[in-house]
């Protein structure tokens, strides 16, 4: 995109203040997600960077007749600050003391206009977004929330198009499951909910249940679109250049009718009889409030029987984690020399890592964009290195290298943190605690039925008896060529009520941030597997798919026990046997150091 | 009571029924609770028992003109079936396949009845309960729910009467904050909730209030009565006769009003202007709707102010653990010679360790209801002996003993398991890993925030890696000299989101249970407290209150790594030290051994 400026920024805005006078708006808010609430928004729909300027990944702006102003989180406050300066937007800091919520801050605005229009574009926000924007402005005045504007549509010269890249079938072989098969589990799970239809609305639910993949969306292979599954009927809609001739003959074999995307409405509206299944989570505000028959409002079931991977997914993760274990291990391996001999930055080795990824077979892409945060850059705990951040790397110091890549059979998602050289005595302290909280979890057995909340605490531990802690997630579920961040389970403080099964993969990522000096994570994806069944009930267990080894140069050995000891050594000589046979002996020679057992 | 019997079952049922014909009513309910939502349920209200003769702690009653049955849990699936044998009542075995609900059941029943009305006593049920039987039976057909009518009240001739047990003022030296300053501090928690008053419904909550005690629920020192409390007024509704003049002296002081238990109703119906914070879960059906001002249904802010305990209320915790102590010193010590002399039984252990704890200063009874089991009757979680039941104890084998006092001073609850002579290897092992799961839960620290749903697994861990688990909490609030039950907080697998708070009193109490075995529980009640603050947070730590040894006999020291048994080290010196100075040399001298450290 061009870069903004406040004469650009100042343009837009008045263009969308002629537009809302037309219409008879007070107020137009624009947040950060598209019709299908996805993690990451093709440029079509990056509305609020447009207005505002701001390019953060988490923000709304919010544009009245005579003011405006973006909320962001704290990971963005620096950014932000930086990028509306000069433009009339007031940076909102949110969980700030004293910052007004998006409502508070417009019935402060408009206190003096009785019944004010508050716009918001009912295709990016998702019905349960626009039903709690109606009821916090309610408790303020008297507000009409107006949701059948798209502003962007007229006032967006240069907007670009919905993707239309191309989609393609993704091989029996590694979907395991055909879509017909997928699509008799979903009506199954329907019917037991009580719906006879459901609209699925994550394009990651509907490249599963297609076994189809693409390219819209970057780093997720998915494509846009809306798929209804019904009694009687299953309609992808869908631009119909993006479809092949293969494809639609594909389409038409698993008994998948096409339509116009632009069309999904319409088709809704039409339905009769029964009760659809509609994510008030997931489906935007206009689809939601487009269907005339009965809605069933409640989780699609859709992100569970997708979490859960069959015997074919498994194998291909075991298959994709060895070849990524060998970049892993040749990045490595190279990194120990390059980092001494100089020249090497942040942004350097992200391109070596990247390449020697892109060398292994079926490699598709990367998986996330990755974060390589050297010293006090390791602190941050989203950050992503630019031309203007990059910093040299030296031999000394902590390297978090968090990463992953996109394999035809698997999906896969790592962090290591390296000793370039020589560790402070509180990095070396950090880094034994995180790793003893990373090993505490992935050995945890634990009973069939648990969720990742109640499981959270065994990864924190050791970090809590000194006083440390983190603020994100300990795991999330990793999908199968598909998207990196995968529900419905995770491993957090906060509830998630999803109980964890055989067949799901997850991460077990702790990690601790000391900010201005440097961070420790450490990450392996795990798959859960039975473990066993006694009159207790039914156990489960992790078995970590990840295969790489975790340097041991920064551990304090003192600091683990003896079984933590034993999981670790474990754990590297599971590595080492699977990875050796596909490296050369140099390479095999390295590696057997690498994972050398701790005495 | 009187022995229930068929014939007089037979007899109460048919003057229900005569009196259902006369109401025009089709089936009635009767629920195992009381118009106060508590645990234990006073005489009066036991109307469930005395209509089907089942006199177990949960269970509900369901009489149609034609047909009866009764639910109830797996706990008294035994006794249910002997003590409604040769009555009409059909057993319902909850949670086992194929039982209906109480709903379901109904609906079968009744399917040829249009619009049948459906009895239940609105005061002896929480108005989310009868919400929740109003929508279940909603979901089956055309009910009317009527909740107007206690049949109990026409036909129980000899019906006891509500309690009429004097009330007493608890002391200040004990409460440590005068009823004065309660109120006031609810006062404003009900402003920052947007209410302007509160009907308190449950016991514990009216007694902490207003530093007041009664002795009219068993093992739990509170009396009958409701408590509003308004901007304006504050009224307690009591039978006179409970009333003392002292009592009614010291409430004039503390600005509270009182009014006959009776007219609850009638002055909440008169209650106008403002709303009223009224706890849907507590209060009961008949109240819930007698009011007519705006009614805000949310939890009581009181539970919470009630478990952060006050300087005084931890001092006299701490004194009242020293006495209870020495009496579980003194018990065990004298059970170690008197089981191989003969003669003991789980009744008269149960009524020694009584007799040693009535001679403690400030003795008020029992917490709760002894629970020893020998052997095989560990495994049953809510064990009470009984004559018939009862079990000499040989000098071999496991005794689980669960047990606690009242003092003026504070409450307490003990759980330990005591190895009467040698015990088998599973024996050894599973107390052993009880241990580990009781000592590291002691010996977490946490962040402030966390509740103990997110605590919980760290007692589990050392069970699952075992394939063992077991289906309780891990831990409750404990109140000061009120219930030994205690929210809002608990450890349990259950999401709780009550966060846990420094000054709150919670219990550890993981356990195992073999059926037809053995059952090992270990439970100490311990304080939170403050541990640190770093720039990760505010941290707290527990602090064990309980003072008696942990019996080593049974522990397996190879499966105890170095860090549990310095805590275990750790928590025995302190009660060595702490218990030692009120104990004869004899005494002293036998602790010492007791308390020895592990090597």
């Amino acid at each position: 995109m061009v870069m903004n400026n406040k004469e650009e920024i100042a343009r837009r805005v008045a263009a969308l203040r002629r537009l809302m006078r037309e219409k008879h708006l007070d107020a137009f808010i624009f947040p950060s997600t598209d019709p299908h609430n996805g993690e990451y928004v093709p440029d079509h729909w990056k509305g609020r960077e447009w207005i505002s300027g701001f390019d953060g990944s988490a923000g709304t702006a919010v544009v009245t007749m005579d003011k405006a102003a973006l909320w962001t989180d704290s990971r963005y406050f620096i950014a932000a600050a930086e990028q509306l300066d000069g433009t009339e937007y007031a940076l909102m800091r949110e969980r700030v003391e004293g910052t007004p919520s998006v409502a508070e801050w417009l019935a402060s605005c408009l206190s003096e206009k009785p019944a004010a229009r508050v716009g918001v574009d009912g295709m990016v926000n998702s019905a349960s977004e626009v039903a709690g924007l109606t009821e916090s402005l309610g408790r303020w005045g008297d507000f009409e929330v107006v949701t059948d504007i798209d502003p962007l549509e007229t006032i967006w010269e240069d907007r670009p198009p919905v993707p239309k890249n191309k989609v393609v079938v993704h091989p029996l072989e590694y979907a395991g499951e055909t879509a017909r098969e997928k699509i008799s589990r979903i009506r199954r799970r329907l019917t037991e909910l009580g719906a006879n239809a459901i609209l699925v609305s994550s394009l990651d639910d509907i490249a599963w249940t297609l076994n189809m993949r693409g390219s819209d969306v970057h780093c997720n292979p998915v494509f846009v679109s809306y798929l209804l599954i019904s009694d009687e009927e299953v309609v992808l809609f869908i631009d119909a250049d993006k479809l092949t001739d293969e494809v639609v003959a594909y389409l038409q074999g698993e008994g998948v009718a096409t339509a116009p995307y632009k069309q999904t409405g319409e088709v809704l509206s039409r339905l009769g009889g029964g009760a659809i299944l509609l994510d008030p989570g997931q489906v935007n505000h206009m689809l939601y409030h487009a269907v005339n028959c009965e809605v069933l409002p409640t989780a699609s079931p859709i992100p569970t029987l997708k979490a859960v991977k069959n015997a074919a997914e498994i194998a291909g993760f075991r298959q994709a984690m060895v070849r990524d274990g060998v970049a892993m291990v040749r990045f490595l391996r190279w990194l120990e020399e390059a980092v001494p001999a100089g020249g090497e930055s942040e942004l350097s080795v992200d391109r070596k890592l990247t390449s020697l990824r892109a060398e292994q077979p079926l490699f598709k892409g990367l998986s996330f964009d990755t974060i390589a945060g050297y010293q006090a850059h390791g602190a941050i705990v989203h950050y992503e290195a630019t031309a203007e951040s990059n910093v040299m790397l030296r031999p000394e110091g902590l390297l978090l290298l968090d990463s992953g890549g996109q394999y035809l059979d698997g999906t896969t998602d790592i962090t290591r943190t390296i000793a370039l050289g020589p560790v402070s005595e509180q990095e070396r302290r950090v880094y034994t605690l995180v790793l003893k909280g990373h090993l505490r979890l992935q050995a945890l057995k634990f009973p069939e039925g648990a969720c990742g909340s109640q499981l959270d605490a065994v990864a924190r531990q050791p970090l809590w008896q000194e006083g440390l802690n983190f603020l994100h997630g300990t795991g999330h579920g990793v999908g199968a060529y598909l998207n990196v961040h995968e529900g419905p389970h995770q491993i957090r403080m906060e509830w998630k009520p999803a109980p964890l099964k055989a067949g799901m993969t997850v991460t077990d990522e702790p990690g601790i941030y000391v900010e201005g000096k440097f961070g420790v994570r450490i990450e392996n994806t795990l798959l859960i597997t039975p473990y066993k069944e006694t009159p207790f009930g039914r156990f489960l267990q992790f078995e970590p798919l990840t295969l790489c080894p975790i340097d041991l140069k920064a551990i304090d050995t003192a600091l683990l026990n003896e079984e933590e000891k034993s999981w670790l050594n474990g754990y590297h000589r599971m590595v080492y046997d699977k990875l050796a046979p596909h490296l050369d002996p140099e390479e095999a020679e390295w590696l057997k150091k690498a994972t050398s057992p701790l005495p």
